[in-house]
């Protein structure tokens, strides 16, 4: 969202080499940006595994879903670091704009997939569950990690108010207007069993869709409205926040003498890394129907697997900056993805839906959306303060785990 | 609430004249407080005509109400006009009680008019309707207006911690308070439609009812804590608050120079806006009938279209303010009535109903009333800070027209 | 939950005597802490007559529930007094862990008695009402009148952020992962009368009890690390805050001259105080069902009665500590044993009756969910600022009044 090239001078982008270098390339993306990310990179061997083995025994359902599984988190981890190192190179406003395609791209891959393997409506209910495990993930497994594994090393951790202010505060209003379509639904779903003369479940079927659709084109109004004001109005204040951050890196000097990738470099690791990720999550996305009927809910593959895998390399990055006391730029990973995922990826996909005729409606379930709304009042009540500590944090994963445990049950 | 008469001396709301001078009463009333007020003066031909129209064509549904719709605004303000410049010429307290009779007179007119023409229950839900709706309209869409249009001309706004805390704290409580009859009756449907043994619709109505109305009584009891608060214990708050206001306005010179009304002609204004307003409201309630018959459902009447037309005066002052950079007074104008409507408006119309023995409860639709509560949520987030920006405004504003879009489906 | 003993010297909890001296004992016991405290001491001359009543005349049975309804309270009261009277002689780490006990001891043994007397799941209900009672009547009640009674004696009452923020941020996660199993539980019945084809009932509950019993432990490790939290990492914090308000006490003078109990006597004092609580809690448990017969819902009982008489105790204290403007003890006492019933006393009894093969779950009913989050979010936003005003008092005291009617109508 707020990528850190903003923050470094022209010349820090820069990797003193031209062309492509075979070594200097695989051993710049192996390092990747921290520790936890360097450590992903040790899953690679699985990517080609997990390819070949969906040629070679298509019959092996859960070890392809497994194998795909694990090796969308170093593709993933890979796609982002290429990202943000060709930011760097490019001029501010489109590195921004190629940092928010980024972020968003493996869950709009999956949602697309989703939607395109729809036959029947069985899987809309994973992209809606999907959509919300994603926001949950982000804001309690997550963020809950970053203040839990940031305040293990210190007693208080400080942040930027403006940082929980605007996160908090946008991510409510987003996540109030994704639910009126489920208010909706749901409201008049009730009213049904009192009288008989209430509109038929087709017609609510119907309008739910309609609403959801017009919805979905407000919410991306709406997101055009917060790119526009990240892009030209207040870059200053966050500027500011992010720059404090920078200096209490406590990986800062080895940040700044790290070798870099050049231009070709980074376009190539790009190619590998999205051709890798498109692969793995198409495998994934067919074997769904296999897990399905080995008894795990849709639910929760919808609500805990997906997220989990397709945000796993964000998550460890922001985990390590809040290790580092970067927690300025751990929040915005946790936040911001999660706008994103209600302004953007959500409205797209009932969009995309629309346009092949899918009824990809926002009807979520009553359980997901209540869970939803309740962990935005937690998780802003905890940042409001403008401090953590590894109490709130570790609060913040339990509950997280109370909901997988849940989910697991929910049929 | 909280009258501008408080911070002017004595003789600013002197208009150096006596009795009544037509020229001068008309130009005055014309000018109004702010520019925006002014241009809706314009709108006052349309009072004779909806009132004409009434009585020579009967038969033209549509016609009358729309005429009527239109009418009300121009008389509303007139009549928000006249009263706060009487409310300048009275004692303090006096003129306090005058200014927060007058904000609620319009709302108050409409539901005795809804109750008195209610013949089997059909109006009830409208009423229902426009007590949230009247407070959604408050919170989501003119408040969202001012923090947008205020928010344009400048990087950011500020504005005092109290206005937020005590505004929203009480709405919050005031909110709560006014949901629980609806819980206890939702609870209570839901788990009737489970297990036979469990009490029949018919008790479980005349048991809403009579919380309903307890609920009211003791609303009131605490409308009158407010007010008692307001008038004695702690005006010396908001006093700076506004005061530094005060001072803040870019149109406050114009302000000062203003051209005042007479003590008789604040009185005749008022009375020629409150029969205007009372005619328009009485042609507009009837034809409620007609264009429910349309097809446009009494959600939307009740909900947006009541609402929108009983506030527009305020709205537009509102908005105006904020405009010139009097934001504590906009965000009063806009939090203010909305107190007023949870704890004094609502409970009264359910006191006036069981003097005249209408049902009318507080059993509000299940899809309202989550509306509201995260609607209070959201705007107390935003306004905790006490920094607002446009982008705050406008996202407010578009869940504002999700909520409106999705009621015109609402059956 | 952070027992004044910090706070003092060591030599502070010292009476200067040894053994036990009738005499001596029984004017301190009676004096108590504080003034309200001692008026409550006037009723113990219920307490023999409530438990000589139950043997005399069994068929009294509402007169026994009454008698031993107020003989618990200065029972209470004094078990609370002996408690906090031993805490000040004990090691710092022990004090607390015995207060933390105490705390809790009076609602774990009604808990227990419930779950022991409950024969077919009809005393079930009421102890999931009371679990959720007794953090309603925590933070609307006591807090409530806490800062209702402070704010008359004065225009504002300041209190430590940290107190509010630490205070309501963990009790709304605590009150998040409570509600985990019912939203499962209500999500699911919803569906249920959509679609044939959903789960039974039989093995919806079945759910629901695994759920609730994962939920418990995943609860336990919650308030487990809090301890830890309290205990070893961030005490200073508080100690800061709760010295300040020692100093701040209008009582304190009187507080430092108060004869204090010898460890014997502290240790008479608890012994006669718990046998007369569990003797009164006994007979009244017995009672219950008699009471239900007379028409008196066993909601009612569960939320309303057996909270105000198992906290009554400590909240005269707190409303007394809030009078002697101590308002950041009075909020501890408010905010700590909310807490702790949600994430101590609430798992406890789901797993002492998993242990005794009772089907305790966690599944409220939706009603008492809905008051309780609104609850946690009204108290938390007047506490947010640091500041209170008797109207911010009055007004959660009357939602609790509205709460006390409504629930007096649920069946």
């Amino acid at each position: 969202m707020l990528p850190r090239q903003l923050l470094r001078t022209a010349t820090a982008g820069e990797s003193g080499r031209h062309g492509i270098h075979p070594g200097h390339f695989l051993r710049v993306c192996f390092r990747s940006t921290c520790t936890l990310s360097m450590l992903v990179n040790v899953l690679w061997p699985v990517v080609p595994a997990a390819i070949a083995l969906h040629f070679a025994r298509p019959d092996l359902h859960v070890w392809i879903f497994s194998l795909n599984y694990i090796a969308m988190v170093p593709a993933a981890n890979l796609l982002g670091f290429a990202g943000s190192e060709l930011a760097k190179k490019l001029p501010r406003v489109l590195g921004i704009l190629l940092e928010t395609t980024l972020t968003s791209l493996v869950e709009i891959v999956l949602f697309m997939l989703l939607l395109h393997n729809d036959q029947d409506g069985s899987l809309i209910p994973v992209i809606q569950a999907a959509i919300l495990g994603s926001i949950l993930a982000n804001l309690l497994l997550c963020l809950g990690l970053c203040l839990f594994c940031g305040g293990l090393r210190r007693n208080e951790q400080t942040f930027h108010e403006a940082v929980s202010e605007v996160g908090c505060g946008l991510l409510l209003v987003a996540g109030f207007g994704l639910l009126i379509p489920s208010a909706f639904s749901a409201a008049l779903r009730n009213n049904n069993s009192d009288d008989s003369e209430s509109i038929s479940a087709d017609v609510l079927a119907a309008d739910t869709l309609t609403i959801s659709r017009s919805t979905a084109v407000i919410l991306l109004i709406a997101f055009l409205m917060y790119l526009f004001f990240n892009l030209h109005s207040h870059h200053s204040i966050f500027d500011d926040v992010l720059r404090f951050d920078e200096t209490q890196d406590e990986d800062g000097e080895r940040e700044l003498q790290r070798a870099k990738l050049t231009m070709p470099e980074c376009l190539l690791a790009i190619i590998i890394a999205l051709a890798a990720v498109c692969m793995c999550a198409i495998f994934l996305v067919e074997e769904i129907d296999s897990i399905v009927a080995l008894g795990v809910s849709d639910n929760f593959i919808g609500l805990i697997l997906v997220p989990l895998v397709e945000k796993a390399a964000e998550h460890l990055t922001a985990i390590d900056e809040a290790w580092d006391n970067q927690i300025n730029f751990a929040l915005f990973h946790c936040l911001g993805p999660s706008i994103q995922t209600a302004l953007l990826n959500a409205p797209l996909a009932v969009i995309v839906g629309w346009a092949i005729d899918k009824k990809m409606d926002l009807d979520f379930d009553l359980f997901m959306i209540v869970l939803l709304v309740l962990s935005i009042l937690v998780v802003g009540n905890f940042l409001r303060d403008g401090k953590s500590n590894y109490l709130e944090g570790g609060q913040c994963v339990l509950v997280y785990v109370i909901i997988a445990v849940t989910t697991w049950y929910y049929p």
